[in-house]
Order: structure tokens, then sequence, then C-alpha cells
């Protein structure tokens, strides 16, 4: 192939939000799969909250990317060439391509997707890793029971907004916590929560009282921060916090927030449990298929915020994430649909 | 009865630490028991960390006690004269006495023990909350497995001492934590952990890193603070947190400690669970018949600290507990054995 392969590669470990002095634009030739490889050309990337940490040095769930590597991202393409027995020309996958505009991965990574049952982003957003943390995370951590109240922060989010939209399936109050009234807005008449605080104009701990008069049964945080220890100090006797993440708290540069009412949990003889979907990768399918069928039946709504600018315009849109500027799975057009 | 009953009530709501002036001395004659009630002569009061918080205002698992109310503390003592069919004069029993050297109770809240199979400061420690606090907490809350590594805070003290030691007798490895050098040695020598941190001298953090090189499997945690922090960002995949208490944060006047490495929890996919045993008490039989059995085959040592001074010696006696200047479950004598 003559094409060239745009990316974006990690030039910095960043201290605070990325700059874009953190990252290089690089340029290679596009070079024919190996035996077992599949070369795909990208066409949209999943910018995640997860990012951030992956950009840090240090032990974490998976080591961090070095510097000069293409940017770790999760990404859905179309199949150009393949020395792979399971792929072939034309057909579409989703897997950890990177920020880059064609990937050349093994095909044990890849997972096939139909675009004709559902659009390509949704495939990396309800229907991939943010569907999985939400289905996961809400039941096999959270435990909710039918008549629960659920409270989910990052509300508006790709994963918050699955989180209270399953909740309700199950019977469960839903109470959304997100920042902005348009983003209430949507996540109340949009996704069908019950109500939602709006983080960037109320008492967070005095509206959470407000809607949750019995307290919270489970508590499905995003965002860590003053918002986790909002939702700790309402909790309900025996309640579980499941914890996805401290968006709120990624690019701190003056240390971690520590949710100073965390012996709520002893009063309320209550558990925070931190979970990684990964270790649910055995029953994915099971999962998007029951997901498949909520979206079929019009019981599970799915939003994508698409950003485009194609792998160049990667930098600006991952800060979107950071800003809380995204409804719904934020995604980067690379060649589109 | 002609005798006086002497009295500690609470005066004021402390600010940090309990001054001398939160406190009244008061002095009641001693009345006969009514139908149901039983009159008791305390011998022995129980200092719980847990007292600091009944002294504040506010929304907790037990209503505070009441400005000008006789302080609550569990005792244990001899009846003197009984309205209840199930007691007669010469029975030495346990329950909620308060700061008193004579309790009118009712029979249905009295516990019945003997002291010829233990002293009676046993029965207000190891046989008593403390050892039930211990037992439900590591073994319900903790879920050892043979082979874990557990890790408490506090382990010179009435609970923590507890624990350890049954985490040697289900087959752990036990590190504790405490203050100073003799209290460490305690521990190790006489309680048969394997080791023990220093916490006045050592760097908790890299300590707990070199004692416990494949990760904390169970931390049992009396304390909060950064203690809480160091063992958190050396859990072990799947680690069980079990919170008891908070002890460096109860007379704090500038807001708790919240735990910045919390996060650990998400990495490691573990779980941090606040308990209260009172939830236990329907086992408490079960678990004081298993621990006595300990006891009584020398698996299990059980240490008092036992503070004379009588009720009047209450108010600095307590102060021990918050200076850490207690080994073992800390008593107060009132009228001696």
């Amino acid at each position: 192939m003559d094409a060239v392969n745009r990316q974006v590669r990690l030039a910095a470990r960043p201290v605070g939000l990325p700059k874009p002095s953190d990252w290089d634009h690089t340029e290679e030739p596009v070079s024919d799969p190996g035996d077992g490889e599949v070369l795909i050309r990208v066409k949209y990337l999943s910018l995640d909250p997860a990012m951030r940490g992956w950009m840090n040095d240090g032990r974490s769930y998976v080591p961090p990317v070095g510097l000069g590597e293409v940017m770790r991202a999760g990404g859905c393409g179309e199949v150009v060439a393949s020395g792979h027995p399971g792929f072939e020309p034309g057909d579409h996958v989703t897997g950890v391509t990177g920020i880059q505009e064609y990937a050349t991965l093994s095909g044990d990574g890849l997972v096939k997707v139909d675009p004709e049952l559902a659009p390509l982003p949704v495939y990396i957003g309800t229907l991939g890793m943010p569907g999985m943390t939400a289905y996961f995370g809400l039941l096999d951590i959270g435990k909710p029971k039918e008549g629960d109240t659920v409270v989910v922060s990052g509300a508006a989010g790709a994963v918050g907004g699955v989180v209270g939209q399953i909740a309700k399936i199950k019977g469960c109050r839903a109470v959304g916590i997100a920042g902005g009234a348009e983003k209430c807005r949507h996540v109340v008449q949009e996704l069908g929560f019950d109500a939602c605080v709006d983080y960037k104009s109320d008492d967070v701990a005095k509206a959470l009282r407000q809607h949750c008069p019995d307290g919270i049964d489970v508590y499905f945080d995003n965002v860590g921060g003053e918002i986790l220890d909002a939702a700790l100090a309402q909790l309900a006797r025996n309640a579980r916090v499941a914890l996805c993440g401290a968006i709120s708290q990624y690019n701190a540069t003056e240390g971690m927030y520590g949710p100073v009412n965390y012996m709520s949990l002893l009063v309320n003889r209550a558990s925070m449990t931190g979970f990684l979907v990964f270790d649910f990768a055995a029953r994915y399918g099971e999962a998007a298929q029951e997901m498949a069928g909520w979206l079929a039946d019009g019981r599970l709504k799915t939003f994508e915020d698409v950003a485009t600018g194609g792998v160049a315009g990667f930098p600006d849109a991952l800060l979107r994430l950071f800003r809380g500027e995204n409804t719904g799975k934020l995604v980067l057009e690379v060649s589109g649909g």
C-alpha cells in the first residue's frame, strides 16, 4: 500500500491537563500485515477518561503508554488486508487500534462487528467498553434490587448514561449527577432518569438529600472528589459504592482528593468496591446480547458525540472529556463510517 | 441502700480532645431496682475509642450521649439487688452501665458471666465487644483465606491484638502496625504476629512494602488517616479492607483526613467495607464459645490494661486511648474484682 499512516504519539508525561507539546504528530508508511495480523483502516476512535491514567508513569492495571509510543486507544474500522484466516477485507472490527489512521494488529485481539445492526460508534460506546463497564459495574458490583435508589455521577457520559438506563430497566429509581442544565435535561428527558442534579449550580449534598430521601442504595462513581463525598454522606444502610473512575482528579496537580466522608461506610455498613471491566471479558458476549436486545426494543438509548478533525484533532478532542463538554460517548471520527 | 452513686456526666460537647470541663462529676443516692430491673455495683468499665463519637452531636449508628447524661459505657459488675427473675445478688453481669459506681438497668440488657472462668475485665475485652469486633470484622468482613497476608492497625489495642491472633489461628501471615518499640515487641513476642511496623519511627508505606511483598490481602483498619493510606497503597488484587474505626481522626478539629489512595481499590479490584459489631449480636454466643476455647488452649492471649482512680479517674483514663498509651484492652477499675 502507498497510503500514509498519520499517528499521535505521547511525547511527554503531562502535568495536569495534557498540553499540545505532550504529543508528537508523526507519519509512517502503511505496511502489509504479517502472518496472523490484520491491517485496519481506522474509522472511529474511542476517547475515554482512563486515557489520562495511561499517560502517567507508575504501577496501574495496565502498563503506561511509553514515551514515543502511539497513544493507546480503542477504535473500530474496516479490514483492508488480512494475514489472519478469521478476517477478510471489508470486515468491520473493534480493537485497541491506537490513535492512528491505520493499525496493524494481531487478529486475535479483534472483534468483528456488523455495521448493519448498529452504527460503528455504538460498538465502541454502548456495545463496547463503556457499555460493558456500565453493565458489569452496576449489576455485579452495585447489585441493585428492585426499588433501590441508584445514583450515578457523570450521568450524561458514555458509562453513566447506560448505568441509569439499566437501573431503570431493573426497576430502580435512577438519579443522575451531571454538569449543566442541558446535560441534566438530556439525562432526564432523553435517558429517562427520575432526576438529575446539576453539580455546576446545585448544592450536590442537599440535592441528593432531596432526591434520595431514603438514602442511596447504589452509588456508581465516575468522578471522585467532592461529589463522591456528597454521595457518601447520603448512603443508605448496606449501600454499595461501585468505583469506576475519578475523572475530576485525573488532572490534579496538587494531589488526589481523599473522600473525607468515607466513615459513612462504617456507620451505614456499606462497601466501596473497585472494578475493571476487563475482568468480565468472558461475559462480554452475554452482556452485549442483552444490551442489543434492550437497544432493539427501545428500552436502552445510545448517544454518541462525534468529534471531527481526524487523528490530528485528538489532543483537542480529548480535552473535551476533561472539560465535561461531551454528552454521550465521545468518539473521534477518523475516516468516516 | 444508703450508698452514694458517683457518676461522670457529659457537660459539653468536646472540640478535639475532651477537656476536664467537658465533664460533670455528680453524686446521687442509690435506689432500689424496680420491676424487671437489676441494681449492679460496677467493678470495671470499658474505655473504647468509639466513646469519642458518642460525645458528638449528629446522626450516627447510635444517638449521641445527651448533655447532662451519664456518659455511656460498657461495664461489668456484681448484682446487689434484683427485681428481675433471671438475676440474684452475687451474680456477675456485663451491660451498658455508664460511667458510674452503681447502675440500675433492665435485666433484659444484661449478660451473666462467670468470674471463675475468666477475670472480669476479660468479659469486657477479649470476650466482650472488642473481641466480638475483632472476630466478626476479621472473619465476616475481611474473609481471610489460609496463606493471606493480614495487616491490622492499632495492633497492640484491644481489637487489633485479637485480630492478628485470630489471623494466625486461621493460617494467615499477620502484620501489625502500632506506636512505639515496646508495643511492637508486645505484638510480635507476646501476641505472636509475624511482624509489627512502628508508625512512630518507621516509614509505614515502605515497611508495609517490605513486610508484605505480595501485597495486603486483608487490611483491618482501626486508625484511619495516613496509615490507612499507606495500607491502601499496598493492597493485593481483590483485597478486602474492613473499616472498624479511625481513632487518629476522632479528635480532629480541622476536618477528617480522606484517604487519597482510595483509587487503589479500583486498580486492585478491592473493597472497603464498614461494619458494626452490633449487627452480629445474634452470633455473639457462638463467637464467645470459640474464643473461650482458644483462650483455654493458649492459642489466644488476652491483655488488659487496668486504669485505677475509680469513676473520678475516667476523664484522664480515656485520654490514654487517644494518646495511644494503652497496651491491650483499657479498662477502668471502679470497685475491684
